[in-house]
């Protein structure tokens, strides 16, 4: 079935202990993209600057990612953002962001894709999801990912998007937030009470957990990568490994979003392996179904 | 087989966000021994003070725990710790403790017990857990524990610990202390070196990585648990739920040693549920088992 992704298109400065990567092709909407485009075609909306120094397609060639929703605001520049990472790269510190085309009017879905069935809405203001998805006419499955700032400042527009999308993908920490709650399992029954049908929460290198609405839990370990350079990204090409294999399978029911977890999961593992979109670009199916494989038998008892 | 271990007996205060237990019964060897008796006998290796307010053949009976090892320093003080919790439970503050019989001679096995094939030495000063090994005339598998202070002020010791001992069974901290490297994988990597064929690292809330000399691997989440009132005494039921399962089983092939962490997965989430050793007493092999089927579940994809 088809998959839409909304989200940001960015120039990263990241610096890790592993080095510094300047100007690098960044944003949620690219890691996203690419990451699914290992499972089945992705469609495409987001907005650049005209100061954009990417070919966005050639970067995406022969990768299925359609365009067509891809603007590019002439007089508007790209968002831009500068991070570093700690020593275990457990935290993430922003130096420097500037919103750019970001601050602006969202995209609009192009004609073509509004009869997308499986939809992700990356990280934004939950008003400009919201806005993104009433453009959508009949989705199957809708997934959101939202950060603190929405959590703390927006809460009624994150609750209205919550009663109107099937899966909510955040972080450790925006889930205690959300579901007020340390224990991850009770902050996962509290958020799933709010609307979502399904939510899955990543940890970072301790793996993810996901819980339905029906009480049913999948909890899987981070792929034991030993080649770790740069996390940026990984969460968005977990979604976007995730939303990929779902799409590509046509439904969800449980025990395919586990398989898409355990997907997302090792995706993941190549993104975080080098800097910007080099980890994802640098491999192959054949060596994602292979991780795959490895997953399972590292958990298997 | 026939299981052996040595360990502490303490009085615990433990102060958590969920209330105060004054004086409770602790010590490795106490939760171990309760944990490794759901799955066979334990034969008890320990010394408490003259002034120990616990009956432990009592707190013990029908468990099948041999206590003769257990000495008694009639002039001599029971090992107390104090400690607390941070809020979510992931930091431990030791505010008191006092040694007692633990900073006095260490233990004699009984001649009955110098036969014990599974032997698990917990926390102590690896000088005195080879002490102990030494009394031991040919054990099958021997695991043993460790913790910072003796990785920074003992590294000699423990390593010639290490090329005696089959399992290593640690905290994330300390096997980042001891491998000298904050990738877990690669920290494993690097303890395998030093001699144990396998190493256990147990990262509470976020499961546990085992490694083999061999390359194999098992990586297992924590069990669910929304139960969530003490974490004191987890990682001794984990090693008792482990040891307890192989001793069992008569054997430490990969395969076993895989179902042995999630067996002791499963049997430190009862620990955790209450204070001091009631999560242990108020739960029986079937509910143990059932946790297992749940854990199984939750991590099939």
């Amino acid at each position: 079935m088809s998959l839409l992704v909304t989200g940001s298109i960015g120039i990263d400065t990241v610096k890790t202990p592993f080095g510094v990567s300047e100007n690098c092709l960044g944003g949620s909407a690219t890691y996203f993209s690419m990451a699914a485009g290992f499972f089945g075609p992705v469609r495409f909306v987001g907005v650049v600057g005209g100061d954009c120094p990417f070919d966005l397609a050639e970067v995406f060639a022969g990768r299925g990612v359609d365009l067509t929703g891809l603007e590019v605001g002439a007089g508007s520049k790209t968002f831009r953002w500068t991070g570093s990472y700690s020593k275990n790269m457990d935290e993430r510190t922003t130096e420097h962001m500037e919103l750019g085309v970001l601050g602006e009017a969202p995209p609009k879905v192009p004609g073509d894709f509004r009869d997308s069935q499986f939809v992700f809405l990356a990280n934004t203001a939950p008003a400009l999801q919201l806005e993104v998805l009433e453009q959508i006419k009949r989705p199957v499955f809708v997934a959101a990912d939202t950060m603190n700032c929405w959590i703390q400042g927006h809460l009624d527009d994150l609750r209205a998007l919550l009663k109107r999308i099937d899966c909510l993908i955040i972080n450790e920490d925006e889930a205690e937030a959300l579901g007020g709650e340390g224990n991850l399992v009770k902050a996962a029954q509290r958020i799933l009470k709010m609307g979502a049908g399904v939510v899955v929460i990543k940890k970072g290198g301790s793996g993810s957990i996901m819980a339905n609405a029906e009480g049913e839990l999948c909890i899987l370990p981070a792929y034991p990568a030993t080649d770790v350079k740069d996390p940026t990204g990984a969460g968005d090409s977990f979604a976007g490994g995730f939303m990929g294999y779902l799409a590509a399978q046509g439904n969800a029911e449980f025990r395919t979003l586990r398989t898409a977890v355990a997907y997302g999961t090792v995706v993941a593992s190549f993104t975080i392996a080098d800097f910007s979109i080099n980890g994802l670009t640098s491999t192959n199916r054949a060596q994602i179904d292979a991780r795959l494989k490895v997953l399972r038998n590292v958990t298997k008892f």
